[in-house]
């Protein structure tokens, strides 16, 4: 991170994208890329591209060559997964959504790992999901003062995450990625938050498609 | 819509959370609130509230009463869900990501309905997701000449939805809901696309808890 710019949340949302570009370049032997034809390839402007990379370091691009793709990779890697430690999670809701979420966590590299799932469902624990033994809520005090996880994943109905956010900021958790309708970070605004609401997606999908976008 | 106004994506993709807020304080049998009660309980400002409103209808807020909570629900439910007839979509990759997406439409009630799976891999095929048979990409033509869905769901990985993307747009499929890491939005600038991007989201919640957002 370059230390005179901190970068915005607008840019932070941006920086997963550039990376995702960059690692098809590098797939594809390509190793610079003008702010232009990244700009094109992505739906965005050059300026916007050049603004972006202003904030995250020396990105070190070079008129007539244009940008490092291993340097900018190297650059957006240190930020977005750290030392490469990754941060750990668990989950809550082992329903249909919370299967393909762990799934989804477990088969990705990006920089999280699962160490426990929760519900309170009977037939559920003792199960596995993603490979993970489900555990009753129960146990969710003794698991957080031994293991101290980072983040939570809830794919809960909006109720049982509106019942069970207190409990896990108290707990100390920082970290949420939150599938359910409930938006924790009203409530507790120094929790650190991505939404993931499917159903607002669809909805304007919908809107936009009926309405002639 | 007031047909003065015309709604910006970013005021359309705030419909729906309007709409989840509006439709719980109806449940708690509240008839009307002000701008500054819907905006406290949303995070957000009384005056963006306002704003938005005013694009969208003739809302009718009164002062010291608030507007009509039944009032504005039946105006975005107008907006989101037109007549009720819900829009016919085809989920492509039946994978766990498309079993839980397929579930998530065949739950709720935002205005979908799954018509048909497909696939490629052979002991997929003839198998049901979410009640509904899983066919080979080989029969999509003949499908799509028939019962002409309106939207297509890609679970699939980004290689596959870009070879697949260019062929669902020639069959005349103008809605996609996109959770690949293909942007079909810049090839096909008139495709109405809305991206659940769940790796960038995972990024940015990791950058931001690792630079201590």
């Amino acid at each position: 991170m370059n230390p005179s710019v901190k970068a915005s949340v607008p840019v932070i949302r941006r920086l997963p994208k550039y990376y995702r570009y960059l690692r098809a370049l590098k797939d594809a032997n390509i190793t610079s890329i003008s702010s232009r034809e990244l700009a094109a390839q992505m739906g965005t402007t050059a300026s916007q591209v050049r603004q972006d990379f202003n904030c995250i370091g020396d990105v070190n691009g070079r008129q007539g060559i244009g940008y490092s793709v291993d340097n900018l990779l190297a650059i957006l890697e240190g930020l977005l997964f750290g030392d490469g430690e990754r941060l750990t999670a668990i989950l809550f809701g082992c329903g249909r959504l919370g299967t393909a979420v762990s799934s989804f966590i477990a088969n990705n590299n990006n920089g999280f790992r699962l160490i426990a799932a929760f519900d309170v469902k009977p037939e559920l624990i003792g199960q596995t999901i993603s490979g993970i033994p489900i555990r009753h809520l129960d146990d969710l005090n003794a698991f957080c003062d031994k293991h101290h996880p980072q983040v939570a994943v809830l794919c809960l109905p909006r109720s049982g995450a509106e019942e069970i956010s207190g409990r896990l900021v108290n707990l100390g958790i920082r970290g949420y990625w939150n599938f359910s309708h409930y938006d924790l970070s009203v409530p507790f605004p120094d929790a650190v938050v991505e939404n993931v609401h499917l159903g607002d997606s669809l909805m304007s999908l919908g809107y936009r498609l009926r309405n002639g976008d």
